[in-house]
């Protein structure tokens, strides 16, 4: 990890921007039409997704902790283990981070999304949606899911793990609850997964698109960064 | 791991909770309507299984050695790892955190069970079921299932691991279980994951459920503790 | 590894034991009328038989090499790196534990047995049949498979591999060889695990079978021992 | 890592064939009919191909660095890691490695071919194809594919890795891409992996087989060099 801030924003943008073209891909490849991967279902996204954040945390990680994450920013200052002076630029670096990745998406996938025409299948591309619309139980969801994250990723450092390791073990985390907590609202359980790419569908003229749901968008936002802040705040109550 | 008995039951009691969110999770997210996961099937099961306890594995380890099943505690009694005085609690600690698991699951999906109405498929979220009821071949599969699991988990103790990936392994050795010794009972293996959810089920008003099934439970309970028994006394007589 | 040989085949017997539950056990899981996993396919069968092996090598490899194989024990023999005098007593020690692992299975699921009755199918979960029946070019699966399998086993023992991640890496080997060269015959690539189980098949009062078409089980031994002899020939060749 | 030329192009060779048996592998498993793997889809292939890296790696690692893709071998000359005046012979020896494995994928699902009349299918099993045929935005997707790709192995390069695990993250990376951005044109990132098994099919007696669609064969090596090339640049550019 670098001293230089700046240096440490490069790793959080650009890991949160690999994280996206390789999270919000698996569910492009599902999901399109005219993709080779159409139909492969919840088992590619979980293991796709899991997969992307462990890339991701070795693409950042020889530069910044690689939290990718604000809701991990949050829970690890909460902990003690993070600058609060560095929650807001990183969050910042982050939410960027995930446009740039949406917006990497959008071209890859371009001539898929003209092939498509399922409004609501391509804004799942980009941002999280509910299976059933009740914003208090969607919160919930997002709030216990973030709480399980960032709960075990403090559990984690107090292992013996190897440096080497620990990507995989974080991949192996977000796959149990992409699993387990994703079916209710599809696991965004970091803002900046969320809004980052949301931001990008909406400013980019993505091919059959609809509406960017705003009026959902504080869901993802608020209960991640509300259950992380649980998870950390349960996890240094032990002594 | 704590010198205290007190955070060790506390790390069993939060390792099986997380074991149960995680694990119950996913057949909840796979099994209900209007789940995001509906029918991604034993793949999803196998895989969310085994996570689910490499992830409560990791969020005890630091306390406690996560046995988070009474009869991995038994076993490890028999085999003189473990001290016979702390069996006793420390399976109350881990059906208490089944339990505790059993009512998050409710809460997370709960949506998801007002719009299922096969009471059968909900009791399978909590405990488990036979395929097939003959509750002698049924107790002979739990035997059998917590046999090799015990004689396993021994195993793992004279290789050279690090701290680090035995989570892992173990989470690789449920998986194993649940793809190839799954198909009859569901593989609880663990009178903790089945009798804790189970009581969570009786306790809590979860929309559309039936029976709590308790003709059935002691074939979670005994099969797994003489199972483990006799995988212990197995790799005991190895010299 | 213990000095004592009768140990090590100790070690021998119970690995492939546990080979066979796991492994036979996921394809009787994936196979048999009312078994829970019925229909999940190939892919559960590659990752089963995977960690089927990589459980065994730990139930093992406090015992023996953890060949569980004697394409393996041969291959190892040709490489230097075992006694010609063990291979004999090895392979039998394998084909034992296989016929127990076939046992095994059996009894555990004698109620899914009954309801199938399809002894084609119900064949394929002891031993291993070709999907299109050419002796030599099912032979030529088998030799190839197993060359590539000895081959990539020797280029292991000369990474830095720590003993512990050494059985993981077996079974993503096996997992691999699996999806990718199991199309045409099944990959038995091990004598002991289609010898074994297949005795227990033409031994035991297995509901609903027919013939153990031991016309065709010379392929599974010979293509195993001739493809692993090649492998491991190869091997040495490099300086 | 040899220090012999001879012996490090050996390494290549190899490595290349055993990718291409276990990664062409698993497409002909998945693909061809009267194969036992038959339609297991997307995520038999994504797995597939990241186990074929991850085993490839293991057998040439012993001789050479295993870059095994042209693009990696310019990408690690670009980042000041690997002589510029091995990047042409390597190539050389991983595109006939490809060849060489081409071949034995040919003769291994011989019989597999012969029931099989889509030779659009049989073509896929060898080389790449896009699923909307548009070579710039095909050439997009393999520039950013590999430009992942490479940034990601360098990544690798400055975390703490041990020998023994750098194959197993070189595969989970090749199958997280497989998953995310392998819908477009099916993820050659390899000019080796596309052109030497093409040059097997156009050679070769495939049964059932059509063109070797020269036309599009630039595509999946302009797209993987370019792309290398950016990715190991943009690397370098970072502090």
């Amino acid at each position: 990890m670098h001293d230089s801030l700046m240096l440490q924003l490069v790793g959080e943008f650009i890991g949160t921007a690999v994280l996206i073209i390789l999270g919000d891909g698996v569910v492009a490849a599902v999901t399109l039409n005219k993709s080779k991967a159409k139909g492969a279902g919840w088992v590619a996204i979980a293991l796709g997704w899991g997969l992307a954040i462990t890339i991701a945390v070795y693409c950042a990680a020889f530069l910044s902790p690689a939290h990718l994450n604000p809701a991990v920013s949050l829970g690890m200052a909460i902990a003690g283990k993070f600058s609060w002076a560095y929650v807001i630029p990183y969050s910042i670096a982050q939410i960027l981070g995930g446009v740039l990745g949406g917006i990497i998406v959008w071209a890859f996938y371009y001539d898929q999304f003209k092939e498509t025409d399922d409004s609501d299948a391509i804004l799942t591309i980009f941002a999280t949606a509910p299976a059933i619309r009740r914003y208090g139980m969607n919160f919930l969801s997002e709030f216990i899911g973030t709480c399980v994250l960032m709960f075990a990723l403090l559990a984690f450092t107090r292992g013996n793990f190897t440096e080497g390791l620990n990507p995989i073990a974080v991949g192996l985390l977000i796959t149990s609850i992409g699993f387990s907590l994703g079916g209710t609202t599809g696991y965004a359980i970091n803002p900046a997964r969320d809004l980052g790419p949301r931001i990008a569908h909406a400013i980019m003229p993505v091919p059959n698109k609809g509406t960017s749901d705003w009026a959902y968008s504080w869901v993802p936002i608020l209960g991640p960064m509300l259950g992380g802040a649980l998870g950390a705040a349960l996890f240094v109550l032990i002594p």
